[in-house]
């Protein structure tokens, strides 16, 4: 990704139904005395974009780090204000995304700190939509050092990728070469140096990195 | 800027001290219990690029618009936890930005929806450092229709561009042609369909943009 600084990434935050459920008692309370009722958006700039089978600096300052990994949307040409039922139009391919962030310490406030760290996203290999058609009936496993941490069925994503292709691309212009991260598991999974990180979808997508050790 | 969509634009919310101590007691309540100790910041993305001298859509649907003001720090090469006394030696000049957004209607989630409106983000021809050493001796001033709306005295920024580059460089590495907008006056100008606005910093910056009407 690093030779095409071109597009934007789109991450979709608390879009797993089961952390939803589990936060309907903190939500109801003030300030937001209600759940969301439209996607919660948050960006991850350039300086995080990285690769498959790269290795993300421990951040030694914060001493901590979790990785999230979400169904990731390739968008094939400018997409503004479609509707959920010409969406799949824009798609040009799914991937998997890893995003690697210290651990969230409020919902109060936007985490710039926490999800900005350099080289903190990477993609894997796409496939076309065509070969991923059937991903809610799929588990996203991610895996530390070869043993399963997180087990995410897509069929929990509380909305998909028309609808929110139809509520991001009414809010903002999404162009050929950004990226949508539909969802993650609402539980991060926290991480070591020297961790291993494979993240695996069906047959059809592979994403594995490496936390190098060291202070930053 | 469209012809060249290589940077981060990250602006400083919440950087005007007299607007600091107005919001005092709200900070003091909960979630917050304390007013924000680190920079506040958030993005605008690539869709949100526009220039000096052109339009901004008024926002038919929401019905409502507002701007601000900030000078401009552009950086000039990779920098990366930077100490407050070679800041400057990554900045390559500064601008004046308008932001554009819907108004703000809650402090407690990321306004990615009021933030992100396509062209909303314009920026005015650029000066040498050298040029502006004095900028905390300035006025910024913003006029709707030729009337002066906001007078924001740079000396009111809490953080200034040396204090922001130390803790923004240390958060995310900032490459060549990113852009900080510094900081705001707290209180944003309410727009209309068809205003021209126009801010000045003394007689170095200079930039002009009107809302063009009817519905998007």
């Amino acid at each position: 990704m690093k030779e095409k600084l071109q597009g934007k990434v789109v991450c979709v935050a608390l879009n797993d139904s089961q952390q939803l459920d589990n936060l309907t008692s903190i939500f109801e309370q003030a300030p937001y005395k209600a759940p969301p009722t439209e996607p919660v958006l948050y960006f991850k700039p350039h300086n995080t974009w990285n690769q498959d089978n790269r290795a993300i600096q421990w951040p030694g300052k914060q001493n901590a780090l979790v990785v999230g990994a979400s169904l990731a949307v390739i968008i094939g040409k400018t997409c503004c204000r479609v509707t959920q039922e010409e969406a799949l139009d824009y798609v040009e391919g799914f991937a998997l995304l890893h995003d690697f962030s210290l651990p969230e310490t409020s919902y109060y406030r936007p985490d710039i700190k926490g999800k900005c760290l350099d080289n903190s996203l990477t993609l894997s290999a796409p496939v076309q939509v065509s070969d991923l058609n059937n991903y809610k009936d799929l588990e996203l496993v991610t895996a530390v050092n070869g043993s399963a941490k997180r087990y995410f069925p897509l069929s929990r994503l509380s909305r998909g990728t028309e609808q929110l292709l139809e509520k991001i691309s009414h809010i903002m212009t999404l162009d050929k070469g950004d990226i949508i991260a539909i969802g993650f598991a609402g539980e991060r999974v926290e991480l070591q140096p020297y961790d291993k990180i494979t993240s695996t979808l069906g047959n059809a997508l592979r994403l594995e990195n490496i936390v190098s050790g060291g202070e930053q």
